[in-house]
């Protein structure tokens, strides 16, 4: 009552203050702290206008630009803009860089004129391969940067995608992924940064610094802000099925799952969270207070906002069937944490006549509140809203954008096999046949430039792999003709480059009805184990390119291909840069991200497993991975020797230092990935087999050596004990520093209280 | 120093009393109450007796017979006996049993006279498909006795197996197995009784109660104590692979693997229960403390023994790796709860030299030697420790245990498939090929047999599947040749049966070393998919009969075949009992106790599983299971009409009861298994998609009609809710009843709080 009273107080007001005198307002100064400004401006609003403060809409629902350019907005969105709005989801995304800089100040214009105090609105993006829009830069997946092992590197790439979002008028992306992905099945795996917990910690901080502009950018306009996704355990969906449940231990969640959104929060300081779909051991995420708000905030310290993944919120009711009604879903996710709804017509647009029902909600919808106005402060919105659009067309796809983007191609090519040495390739005189469904329209292209004029190339796509994006795709059936065609192709050429793995509809999200994206095998899909053995049975070289979105168990291209380039999705300039290393410009230095294992039935199969796990193989199936996590094959050849630890104890207070001499005994300059193992040789709970806790990557000419050390301290060593609390124990620990984590060289300290 | 004072005064009573007097000790007197004399007895004890008391030793380190039948036992038995012992596994299994009877008769004289009090040992043997020992009978495997849904049944074959162990002398067995089994990778899984953990609980309840005579009988003499493992978690293994860690959530282990356990405890009075290998969610399950004492005994009040897993607690050192030495890992288990050390010298026997340096650990190992005392009066060892030899041979193999084996069958065998009704066949003029790796010596007598003279057969088994049981075996190819030929025969017959599946070495417990077990992939091995295809182009009948230890993929079958019976692992009377049910006999009433997938892709993949785990299915893959389970066809045809509930609402104090009628609408008298399912339809945590929670099979001749009725209680509508406890919540339910998990007629009630 207190608070309907003061609320009515101030509107009488502003009122008499007159619209015309906002910009004095106390919220509206600049010079004011954040939490003061946002403490004058949540009082002057209507609970309307708060809940129109937790919810976003997506552009496709009526934000648009007529034939002149000129913002066109449907009846729905001017309704809805006329009491504010959290954000709006890709305005522009489908019209150029400056276009959509000038739709977006045009609507940021009308939406800070439409509402009672002028608040912006946050325009909302997201990140897989760059801005995930029109004429952005287009970089390689998440998963294929993690291959990098280049941190420095991924944050370089998202510094250009929060530059490059900004220009376009955004304020937030929903990215980076936080998730760990261990299920190939699952048609997502791409859009994270692989199976291993420290690797993909590591990547996470430098994505959201690099599109934060390290947090304090924030408020220079020139970045924007994170959403690390998505919280917690979506990368571990029962049978990689989107949507389904997880069911994980306590103790992994925390000692696995957990730590690339600490991290996030922590170090990286993300403005946002989002949700995860689905449960975490039987409660629904979305209404889950204790992950939410307990392990977030309380134990986290986060203080920025939490949204929902798409309708998420009222799924609470329909789908996940947790909550009575839409209204029980929509108190579920406020209760919970959730501050702002994405899409969800059926679920925060209730919370006013729920309020009225029970105005002790309102303190929710406060602090819900107070967390988006925050943000919006943090982005200096309120006080800079608009771009200036002279800087779009200087700074979007800029030359060291677009050499970026190769440039992380060529850190992030795994080079699998190498038989005989047959890569790189000479620039002599031979003719290469380019084949196979991976095959794209600038392949050959790509490759002439590259090779330049002695190789000539003929290229050959020959089939396509599905039907496309009908829904589910069907795949295609490969009659023997057009095998037979590509076959004789290869045999009228000296040397043959297959391009195989999965085209984009074969690992995608599922969505809901026919959109089926994840899957139930992992082998490479339709004639194309039958073409690499036809190929391959002509006796001439064949070198092997990989274009994948999951993990693919290539059995019979490892057996019969002489040379593998694995390179998940690159760039777009993709191509272009396999053909670098393969005529050697560079050496690839690129280690998978992943375990990738022998058959599907091997699952779950990441290196970090408890040593219990290893124990016993499969009948008729050879033991252990097809290639194991880190592994990367160099045009160098790096020897591991003199490993030298700084003590052979360590206590709570002390750490030791490891060093290691890396020679390059290769014929060629090179990157090589130095990777930090830990072992814990007995625990009062089962440890894992080894887990990767540092690495370098070096690059060293011919006959160089160098060495590398890394540090080990106490806080490597913890776990989750026996009683639920971060513990170190005394005991053996084994390190080992090596080229991937089945081979290096180690030695062992002991930790003691 | 007390106790040890005490310990001394006690010896020299019993001394003085001498040996001769043993027979007047007050632990020896039948009239005192068992606690009275185990109390009596312990302190008594030395240290090293009590030790004695804690540690199972298997019987071929040297308990053996001589040609004449006499017991024959090793220096180091001999030496062991000295001081009494737990318990000694199998002695005399290789034997008949009458001659395993007159050994360990004269085996339990021997250890008697050899320790200073007297104390018998337990002897201890398991069951799988009935006693595992030479001379007994050989039922099915314990998933197909699931497959007969009828634990009545259940609780036959296991009173058989009970008289048979007591009569070889035996005093309990480490079976049945209580383990939720749902990874058709696992290659134990045909130990247990499926995926679903209300059928499970009613087999382990029926198993128990049966093989304990009602554990009233159990001092009778006439049958044996029960011990239910492995507790807990033990099907779940990661990947299906043996000593793989487990990864549950704490709601499913309390909702789903639990209930079997706890019912062998409170409803069957399980005399032991066996812990697991390997750990839960991070604990080993030999040193959980929480699991073995804490939910066990203090929640469930389990009052027997817990005994290790073969060497289980020596592992916690040398292979969990939890425990800094052998020692340390005895202390483990001894404080966990765990009562008995199964096999390992280097565990428990270290106790007595354990207790010099902290006396405070005698007071565990009390607790434990008690509950092996206790056990052995409760089975009467104390009084009657000998076996009445002239009953072994009237008893052991007796004409109504074979019967009951084949009957046991004939309830148990899956009719999978039925096109145009080819089953069941005529008894007409005909020539029928009996072909298939699957095919035994005495197959096609036994067709033969059951057939009748009208009809002939030709058998041929064509190649072997595996090179057998080399430690890890390897599939044998199987050269055209040999495919030819058996379609040739094939080709000369009116029909043919073809016998496909896995033999006992495609599915097996995997052990140390090479004994591997587990399996990557669920296909048929082998050329079984080619030689179905092979008949079935001849275009000549096909029945596939299936003789399996592992849910497989059978997709070319279930494509193929005109008929499929499924078997899993039937009684020593299998092929005989598959001719009754192709010939009409008996009309085929067993329904599946697992879900059979179409794809390894699918798991984990049971009918119970959330809700949201079947909004998504896989790209370029069929939905749902191959065959759900509960299904199973029928010769007879039922149709389930006029469901009928007594009210619409229940409360916490009320029940519903529901009735359907169902109605044999075919032309033969046929059994029918009607299942009741229910559903939550919303809960305050994702709940199943359906949970079986009631069934009756019922007999109809053609056109009889029966009205079947279940009571539904609100004790079936609880699930551990958002806080860990058991709740029930208001809401709507769905009731079904059906004829599998897929197809039944339904309604919904509200339970009102």
């Amino acid at each position: 009552m207190k608070n309907k009273i003061l609320s009515l107080i101030l509107v009488l007001i502003s009122l008499g203050a007159g619209y015309a005198q906002k910009g004095r307002m106390p919220f509206q100064d600049k010079s004011l702290r954040i939490n003061e400004r946002v403490e004058d401006l949540l009082p002057r609003m209507s609970l309307e206008e708060k809940v129109a403060q937790m919810r976003i809409f997506h552009a496709n629902i009526g934000v648009g630009a007529n034939e002149k350019g000129e913002l066109e907005l449907s009846d729905r969105v001017i309704e809805k803009l006329k009491l504010g709005i959290a954000g709006i989801k890709n305005p522009g995304e489908h019209i150029s860089p400056l276009a959509a800089a000038k739709l977006n100040n045009e609507l940021q214009k009308y939406i800070i004129k439409s509402n009672r105090w002028g608040i912006p609105a946050l325009f909302v993006t997201e990140s897989y391969n760059g801005v995930d829009a029109e004429g952005c830069t287009k970089f390689g997946r998440p998963i294929t940067s993690a291959a990098s092992f280049n941190p420095e590197l991924v944050n370089r790439i998202w510094d250009v995608v929060g530059r490059e979002a900004r220009l376009r008028g955004m304020h937030m992306c929903h990215s980076p992924e936080a998730d760990i992905v261990r299920d190939p099945r699952f048609g997502r795996m791409s859009e994270a940064f692989g199976e291993d917990t420290y690797l993909t910690t590591q990547m996470v901080i430098n994505a959201i610094k690099g599109v934060q502009g390290n947090y304090e950018g924030l408020g220079n306009g020139t970045h924007i802000g994170a959403v690390a996704k998505h919280f917690a355990g979506y990368g571990q969906v029962l049978g990689g099925s989107n949507f389904a449940a997880v069911e994980i231990s306590p103790r992994t969640l925390i000692d696995e799952i957990y730590p690339p959104f600490e991290a996030a929060v922590k170090e990286a300081r993300t403005l946002g969270i989002m949700a995860s779909h689905g449960d975490l051991n039987g409660i629904a995420t979305h209404g889950n207070e204790e992950l939410l708000t307990g392990v977030l905030r309380d134990q986290w310290g986060f203080d920025g906002y939490v949204v929902s993944d798409s309708n998420d919120i009222a799924r609470l009711f329909y789908f996940m069937k947790v909550a009575e009604s839409p209204q029980a879903a929509a108190l579920m996710g406020l209760v919970a944490g959730i501050d702002v709804d994405l899409y969800a017509e059926d679920s925060y647009a209730y919370l006013p006549e729920m309020v009225k029902k029970d105005p002790s909600i309102e303190k929710m919808i406060d602090r819900s509140v107070r967390r988006v106005l925050r943000t919006k402060m943090i982005l200096g919105l309120f006080d800079n809203p608009y771009i200036d659009i002279k800087e779009v067309e200087k700074e979007v796809r800029s030359t060291a954008s677009l050499e970026l983007a190769q440039q992380a191609d060529l850190e992030s090519i795994i080079l699998l096999k190498n038989e005989n040495n047959l890569l790189p390739l000479k620039r002599e005189n031979q003719k290469i046949a380019l084949l196979g469904p991976l095959v794209y329209q600038g392949t050959q292209a790509a490759f002439e430039s590259v090779a330049g004029e002695n190789v000539s190339f003929v290229a050959d796509k020959g089939f396509e792999l599905t039907d496309g994006d009908k829904g589910a795709p069907s795949l295609l059936p490969t009659d023997e003709k057009t095998i037979k065609k590509l076959v004789d192709v290869a045999n009228e050429s000296d040397m043959t480059i297959l391009f195989l793995g999965g085209d984009e509809f074969t690992a995608k999200e599922a969505y809901f009805n026919n959109a089926v994206g994840d899957r139930a095998t992992i082998e490479p899909v339709g004639a194309q184990d039958e073409l690499v053995k036809r190929v391959k049975a002509l006796g001439k070289p064949l070198i092997v390119v990989l274009k994948h979105r999951r993990t693919l168990a290539i059995n019979t291209i490892a057996e019969q291909a002489d040379a593998i380039l694995d390179g998940w999705d690159l760039s777009e300039f993709g191509d272009s840069s396999a053909a670098k290393i393969i005529f050697g410009e560079v050496s690839p230095s690129g280690k998978s991200p992943v375990t990738i294992p022998r058959s599907i039935g091997q699952l779950p199969f990441h290196y970090s497993m408890k040593e219990i796990n290893n124990k016993k193989g499969y009948l008729f199936l050879e033991d252990g991975p097809l290639f194991p996590f880190g592994y990367g094959l160099s045009y160098g050849n790096f020897e591991y020797s003199e490993l030298q630890l700084s003590g052979m104890t360590m206590t709570p207070s002390t750490e030791i230092t490891v060093s290691v001499q890396v020679t390059n005994t290769g014929k060629m300059k090179a990157k090589e990935v130095v990777q930090l193992y830990l072992k814990d040789e007995i625990g009062s709970v089962t440890r894992p087999d080894k887990e990767l806790k540092g690495f370098e990557k070096i690059e060293l000419d011919p006959g160089q050596s160098k060495s590398v050390t890394f540090t080990i301290t106490p806080e490597m060593l913890k776990f989750t004990g026996p009683k639920m609390e971060k513990i170190w124990e005394a005991g053996d620990y084994t390190v080992m520093i090596g080229t991937s984590s089945k081979e290096g060289v180690s030695a062992q300290f002991r930790l003691e209280k």
